[in-house]
């Protein structure tokens, strides 16, 4: 079965602390919890060793491209966004659909 | 539930061509069928507007941390980045566990 996978690697700022992280995790509870066609949405920190300094990372999976979409301008995705800006240094992002070609 | 997922973002050379891409797709097989322990696996082209030249990834998902630790020494996994190495110019990782938190 296809999926669509969002992946953002990032790397943060000195000023990321426990509350910012709790922060982004309180974020990804509700957005688990309300937007549509989430099949997984999670904030983790990196344990690899080739991780370049991407640090952490968003790791979300939709049921398909079109919710994924939608979940882009949902206002708490907005809101999530506009609270990490500020921390983020650089990122990387991975969008796929996955098992297309299974 | 928690989940290991294993992301590896892939720059290319300009010798990945369609018969790379199917001899990957080839290995993705082999390991969903073959390697203990893999929840998914495979190697897409990423679409996102910040991709930031990672073109494609292999994105994997593991029972546990184990089974991904058991899978980066096996013959099959072996194989496949002995035949990728050539057209690697660059890549990124994340590691991480999902869900422990949730």
């Amino acid at each position: 079965m296809s999926e669509f996978y969002h992946v953002v690697l990032l790397k943060l700022g000195a000023g990321a602390d426990q509350a910012y992280h709790d922060k982004v995790n309180d974020y990804c509870r509700q957005i688990r919890a309300s937007v549509d066609g989430v099949l997984s949405y999670d904030y983790e920190a990196n344990t690899a060793s080739r991780a370049k300094g991407f640090s952490h990372a968003v790791v979300a999976r939709f049921v398909d491209e079109a919710a994924h979409d939608a979940y882009q301008t949902c206002p708490l995705h907005v809101d999530m966004k506009n609270f990490m800006a500020p921390m983020i240094e650089e990122l990387v992002v991975l969008d796929c659909v996955t098992g297309a070609a299974a």
